[in-house]
């Protein structure tokens, strides 16, 4: 029987201000992405979303992003040596490994977010600076990737425990990625056409392009977007689908997700 | 012999910025109360402070504030519920250790800075919040408190163990609290004054009030400050002073603090 | 003919965060207070805001804050004195003022946010100390204050003229101050409540408190808040029975405000 | 007889934190750059920076940057669309107009920091929106430029008053642009060579590259770092080579600027 994760972004608010419907989208994923205060999360907001993942049963990781509230981590900040992104990304997940503990829980993944999670995709310096201080911080930290990218090469070398992400409402190209957001189709909005797509994939253990490619990986943990109109709708709708054909619907965390080639060889 | 630990803060710069001779200070003190991007601090400059203070065996510890940089943690903040306070802490502390980890080192320590100290200090529902939080996060963490104080009864009650702090440059009223910064002779500004004063205190472990009156305290640790413009002649004086006259100075936290209250009763 | 103008604090999002729906707003109030990136708001949507309060002919005014994004300008933050909170003020309406140029319209009012308000509202130096540097920067701009607070009072000693301001889902004492927030009735939810209430007062020109007490004030300009779930449906319910009674609802700013006694008779 | 103006970037710290001796520099230079809080610089240091300048007879003008304190306006930041820049370029010329009318002085110029500058330098759409903001809120304003570069153009095409600058501390490529600062002998460190080449290029009106080539251009003032540990040494090493060379140093808004090409449009 095939198990997946959905994982989603949460915490994503600061001081007043609220993103999405996190409470809501507790009651159906399965993995929380938690804001870490750079581009966006505070302590009160992030204490609040590990609480109730916990209650939940929802595991919890790490969501760092660059230092820029302003431009909530979307801004493209070029030049930054690797090694000084590296330890932003380790000062986050301490501190939400901090907040975790004081909430009666536990750490047990990273998610990179927006550009930083683009540059360490496509700059494989990036990915490895990164990769080495997650495992330093603590090496059983399940490192969420997409199939192809950099990030998964450097979880691959340094031996971090990974897990294959696909993204709901994005199509994509024959190579495997992401079709860029501005072209046209490039983001799927109804519910139940994301749904059986997720379906249709996980079964078939292959993204699904396109032109009808299909571009086989593995599927540990299925993106969901907690912030757009439709998010909750789209969850709901991913999860029932996925339980109707018989998917397994947990935590990646429970479910051996792939031991990293790297750790055994180096 | 007596045996005593020098502590100082360090990191207090953000980005370009910077405030004291960390670099210098590393070099005399024994212990680095490390600031963690709230009040002051960044993980750049973070990192770096842990990787000196590492190559020179000098212990660190967390030094969380107000999340308030345009004010230092000097504002004066009221209103903030203490468990709000507690998870700004802890999110610090986990910071920092996160970054220490990645450096080689190790957190064992935690002193409050600033506003939000003398709010902890007065104010007992705080210290017990934050101390809860310590204890969740790290219950071996000491905590650094004034002899007196809620945050010393805070960490007594949570059974956290602590360190006994004197100050080297401010004079003492006779019911061995600071006297208030804007009175006269409430700063000492002499290194040597200040030297043979701290000298005294630790030979008769108690404080000396300015009226010459003897307040019987235990002294684990001895603050020098980092950013005056003779911090770095002072701290050379006060460990150059005890350690003639004996005193071994090295980090507290290898030398038996006080076991709290609370500790035994676990 | 009675006139009146309803006025409405917007632009208090952050960044990619957004609070209340000031589109709708804009179509129902006569001015806007904009806050000016301190306690909220940026550049960015400062200037969308002037730029739709423009087309709509809604007035517009600075609504200056504490530096203070995290908590909203609500935290309470003391001990800065009069003058350098007057010297952020400044900066403020400086900001929006320029904004507001590259928009084609004007800033012709003032208004002060949370807990800054409260302050100057309480404290006749830091009123004072505000007022001189407003008139320092436009002679011309109208200060929103409360009747009977301080504010009242510095506009008056330094000669602004002066907008007085009742709060249309707000009880009143009968002293003619608010009823505070934590009393039960405090606040009024019901939007055709609150649209009665406004208009009693603004026929009869003055505050009726809880006890049904009459306090004759000036009211030149009702507050709406845009922030809460009812607030649309509220500022519509006070301006359609304003208008429905024959009050005419408009900027003050074209209304002939209260010309401060003005620091010569003084 | 020749008249130069020398300009400085000032009021770069922020809270606590002070770069550069700004109290020192306002004795030498005749134009100060005033950083408005995005990169650098709050409502206090920015009011104490141009009651300084007034106090001595110096102009200012905004030095604005991106809203990036981290990074000291720094980092690269690319995507954001030139109209929104031009948004937070006019926030902060607005920003320190009013402070300035607050200390009685009057902002005359504007020079872009950073990265920012460095951005419009390159891009014509990015100067072009900045200038016509620029012009929007006071089409009064100089804007600093250095020769050939798309802001030059852009000033022209936008018919703003403009005055081209050179550095003191920086060698120039046959081209007339600036050699990259890793290239060796990129940066000049001894006040008297800085000193000495300013007095050449002034008097030849023309920029001198590395290899000796004169690259006729207009110079209308003349830019000294004020963040080095020589900066103090070399404006004064500038400024008295000038002023015994007979060149009068005084501030470029009362030299008679270069009148824009557009400006005869008008």
């Amino acid at each position: 029987m095939a198990i997946v994760d959905l994982n989603c972004d949460m915490g994503e608010g600061f001081g007043v201000y609220r993103l999405g419907d996190d409470a809501a989208m507790l009651d159906i994923v399965t993995s929380a992405n938690v804001a870490c205060g750079f581009h966006a999360g505070d302590p009160l907001i992030m204490f609040e979303t590990v609480r109730l993942a916990k209650e939940r049963g929802v595991a919890v990781g790490a969501h760092p992003g660059f230092l820029d509230l302003w431009g909530f981590g979307r801004r493209t900040i070029k030049g930054e040596p690797p090694g000084d992104l590296a330890k932003t990304v380790t000062y986050q997940i301490g501190a939400l490994q901090a907040v975790a503990a004081a909430a009666g829980h536990r750490v047990t993944h990273v998610k990179l977010h927006g550009e930083l999670g683009n540059l360490a995709a496509a700059d494989l310096d990036v990915a490895l600076a990164i990769g080495r201080l997650i495992a330093a911080v603590d090496p059983s930290l399940v490192w969420v990737v997409q199939a192809g990218t950099a990030v998964e090469r450097a979880a691959e070398m340094v031996g971090l425990p990974l897990a294959s992400e696909i993204f709901a409402d994005r199509a994509y190209t024959d190579e495997g990625t992401l079709v860029p957001r501005r072209q046209p189709g490039a983001v799927i909005h109804e519910p139940e056409v994301a749904a059986r797509r997720v379906r249709e994939m996980v079964e078939d253990g292959a993204v699904h392009s396109s032109n009808g490619r299909r571009i086989p990986v593995r599927i540990d943990t299925v993106c969901v977007h907690g912030d757009t109109p439709s998010a909750v709708a789209m969850a709901r709708a991913v999860r029932a689908t996925l339980e109707s054909a018989g998917v397994q619907v947990r935590p990646f965390s429970s479910t051996g997700v792939r031991a990293a080639l790297g750790g055994a060889a180096r």
